[in-house]
């Protein structure tokens, strides 16, 4: 068979090239021929073999949070695009502009039932995607996936699919090329004049007011700008809500920082202006016994999706817009006044010592001695009971040293930490893992050995779902009366040794000095290592 | 906080009971509070913990492929289901009758948006089951999920879903608890006597009909029939295709038995009448480049779902039906004659004998090894290129000692060779695997590992996609020219030490005498043990 000199499939290689993107994540099938034999001659973009496709999305995912740049990930048929649906939410969740090209049987079996083909599949991506199409013919295939980068990062980003039957791949490549110039555009909005007014007339007759920063502004580059405002209005600030955190929108080293967003905290309750620039108002873990915000509190909420702002509670000003702008603009209004005093200092609350006894170490003991070690890496965080703990402990100068998912999706991270680290290849990345999580992700350890990606999974190994043992001790029936907590012990695997079979070299440590010399090693490694760290399986958190 | 005497979770696992249902496969999160902390007391239930939803509901498959009878999966949220659909998809091919629940965010936080929860749970699960909606009262869970078990069971059988809100189960059980004798429903069916009739006038007037033995003969029981019609036809049987393939229909040590079906062989030829029994006709891989059926033979087709019969050929004669009832119904109409010969044997294809100085064992040779150690066995197939060679080779003496799944769900087979093993407890159980079918069902080693399930895993480790590769090669393009086969290399596990730490003792070999030594030994284990085979890179198969 003689091919065409230059395919669909080509074609569709330049254009991705043209946006900029140099990776392609993929778990091929044999759908994916046209595409893999497009890539023998291409030395501008790198195929970045994963064997599942939850690694597929999630390398992907972190590559696009890490860069701010638009990412592709190449899934097989309806299997493939199956398995990767739980970390494309977690995209979706964080707005990261992953382009997610799905291969599909060639058309004239579709409808045919034929292998690996879906009666809907459209209908298992929708909900996760800004859209979702099949491309109809070869010549509309590029421009189709032209139209879906250029979708992916139109503000608030987004996931976008295209599916991309396999007949249509290996046809002579006959369309023009889109101009991918002119179809980026800086999509970033401001909200209106009045709006901004209205909210800098609240903020600036405020006597207590207090800023909560949201994932948003980390994604934005805005942290900057949040911190002057900030300094600027005297104000304490509050990350947002650990359940919807995505990455930090202010750096927890900075006199003004608080800690966590939380109802009952004094500062919040004696707030007379909250401010939240740029998080989710809220994303609930469960119905709330009451309202999660203050009584009688003044509200103002910026997001540059509108669909967040008003969504639960009501506000007394929207700004639907770019955290960036809206934070510049509300500067500017406020005026140029002097800095304000950063709120009077509140000790730590100390942390109680460790009974010397103990058989295991105690998560916080195990997530402070990480985050001390690890000061100044990237954190990848994908860890359940612990998870509060490292959300509090870790250090987050920036909006792009800490990254976790709100999604539920476990095994993100590992993944995830990969992708974070193509994108930051001069920093040193860290993924924070649970010994549950550790199950769902473990795929990604053949990628980190295979390519040696140097990041440095460190798995806290209670033995146990204990965010489970939890619910079930929230619950308060027979488990708490018995102390049985079906479906939570998980016992038994030594996480370091299939770690090495993967190739990725990996230790078990129980003690904190073993703990913090392997963090220092696998530091200045040259390719990914893994830490497992044993923890206590009966602490199953605050 | 006072717990009712019995909850409707309490009240949910009785029903659960009732239905014969003894094991609750499940990987819980806090969603699944109410019902873990109900199977405290229970003694007639097991709690089977997987630590992946793919192994939660491949092995809630395999365990109904083994017995015929229902099964139950407990999957957790949104991010549960997805990771479940894949396996899911494998089941609703099978006709598999698991009943798979869901456990959902409370009511009311669902359109809030809250953590975990998804816009449209039943557009991802809609198209994989028989049924789907979600419990809108607590008086209602009982019925709904019996309702469920209902149509799961209901000819042609498969998976089913309910979702359950979490603040619907703690609440007390006060409606009245179904009597399922009462919806246990024989749902076979026959075809009209006419239908009968002109399917046994074409079977009768035949001078050379050929039979093939569909999965559904296997499934429901009916290859005793099967093998009755062939004998008194002394027809040549072959075995449905295996890119449909779920389960054998015929025995392969039958002398009538043919091998695999295949347009192209000369008993298909030059056959006047085809019956396809309880098979798809077809599940194509790719588009056909001719008619998978041979010019001019009359076609007849039974199938206990009436969807699959003139799907795409047209048949001369269908019979919508449980394959049991029309192979005995056909019988009678046909008579009591003597049986007629078996059509002459044909000598078995030689394999060729392999270099002696080669490096690598064949991936035939090993299949050879394998199913040579392991006749009598029951043997579990995810195995991608050398899945033909299995399908070819394995001795399959009844409809339940050979299990594969048509759904191109990699990783499948670890998960359901663990329920078939549970529902064949007194059988040898083997999962044959790649080593790309490996990295997706990993986590299914932890659960054979904690309840020390006797199954022999043996990894065909070739260290590669060959089915990426073999599809390069039949793409003809760059990648055979360059031999640079781009996506394709698995090298750098070692698969045996993954297995080992995981807890399931793993060995490598790399020749047939150690291979059939180890096969030997694992077979006679009281718990799980993998084997791991390495084979030819560069073998794509033929």
């Amino acid at each position: 068979m003689t091919r065409p000199d230059r395919t669909v499939a080509g074609a569709l290689l330049d254009l991705v090239a043209d946006w900029g993107v140099n990776r392609l994540f993929t778990c091929p099938g044999s759908t994916e021929a046209a595409v893999l034999d497009a890539m023998v001659d291409r030395d501008d973009l790198d195929l970045v073999l994963t064997t599942h496709e939850g690694v597929t999305v999630s390398m992907a995912d972190g590559l696009a949070r890490a860069t701010g740049a638009p990412s592709l990930a190449y899934l097989h048929a309806n299997v493939g695009l199956s398995n990767g649906l739980a970390n494309l939410y977690a995209a979706q969740l964080a707005y990261s502009p992953v382009v997610v090209l799905n291969g599909l049987k060639p058309a004239t079996i579709q409808a045919r039932s034929g292998f690996t083909t879906a009666r809907r599949t459209r209908d298992l991506v929708g909900q996760f995607v800004k859209d979702d199409w099949q491309s109809l013919t070869s010549d509309t295939v590029v421009e189709d996936v032209n139209r879906a980068f250029t979708l992916a990062v139109a503000e608030p980003a987004g996931p976008v699919w295209v599916g991309l039957s396999q007949d249509l791949l290996d046809r002579p490549a006959d369309a023009p090329q889109p101009n991918v110039s002119a179809h980026r555009v800086d999509t970033r909005v401001a909200p209106s004049r009045a709006a901004l007014d209205s909210a800098a007339r609240l903020l600036r007759q405020a006597q207590a007011p207090v800023l909560i920063a949201g994932s948003e502004v980390g994604r934005a580059g805005a942290v900057p700008a949040m911190v002057a405002l900030a300094q600027r209005l005297g104000a304490p600030v509050f990350m947002e809500e650990r359940r919807s955190f995505e990455r930090p929108g202010f750096p927890t080293g900075h006199p003004n920082y608080r800690g966590d967003y939380d109802v009952n905290h004094p500062l919040v309750q004696q707030a007379d202006v909250l401010f939240f620039v740029g998080g989710r108002v809220f994303h609930e873990f469960e119905p709330a016994k009451r309202p999660s915000l203050p009584p009688g509190a003044t509200v103002v909420h910026s997001h540059p999706d509108a669909q967040q702002i008003g969504r639960i509670y009501g506000v007394d000003a929207g700004l639907v817009g770019d955290p960036r702008l809206v934070l510049e603009a509300l500067a500017e209004l406020l005026g140029v006044d002097a800095d304000r005093p950063a709120p009077p200092p509140v000790p730590a609350a100390e942390v109680p010592p460790a009974d010397p006894d103990a058989r295991y170490l105690r998560p916080v003991d195990a997530v402070l001695a990480v985050t001390e070690a690890l000061s100044g890496s990237t954190l990848v965080g994908d860890v359940t009971t612990a998870g509060g703990l490292l959300q509090r402990y870790a250090d987050k100068p920036t909006g792009e040293s800490f990254f976790v998912s709100s999604s539920g999706s476990l095994g993100w991270g590992m993944g995830a930490a990969l992708g974070v680290q193509l994108g930051q290849p001069g920093r040193h990345v860290a993924a924070i893992l649970g010994d549950g999580v550790f199950q769902f992700g473990v795929p990604a350890l053949w990628t980190a050995a295979y390519y040696r990606i140097p990041v440095t999974f460190v798995v806290l190994n209670n033995q146990r779902y204990a965010a489970v043992g939890a619910a079930l001790r929230r619950f308060g029936g027979r488990a708490v009366q018995t102390h049985e907590y079906p479906g939570t012990d998980l016992a038994g695997p030594r996480i370091a040794e299939v770690s090495t079979g993967f190739g990725v070299p990996g230790v078990r440590v129980t003690g904190l000095a073993d703990l913090r010399d392997e963090l220092r090693s696998a530091r200045s490694a040259d390719g990914p290592a893994l830490i497992e760290v044993m923890t206590d399986p009966d602490d199953f958190g605050p």
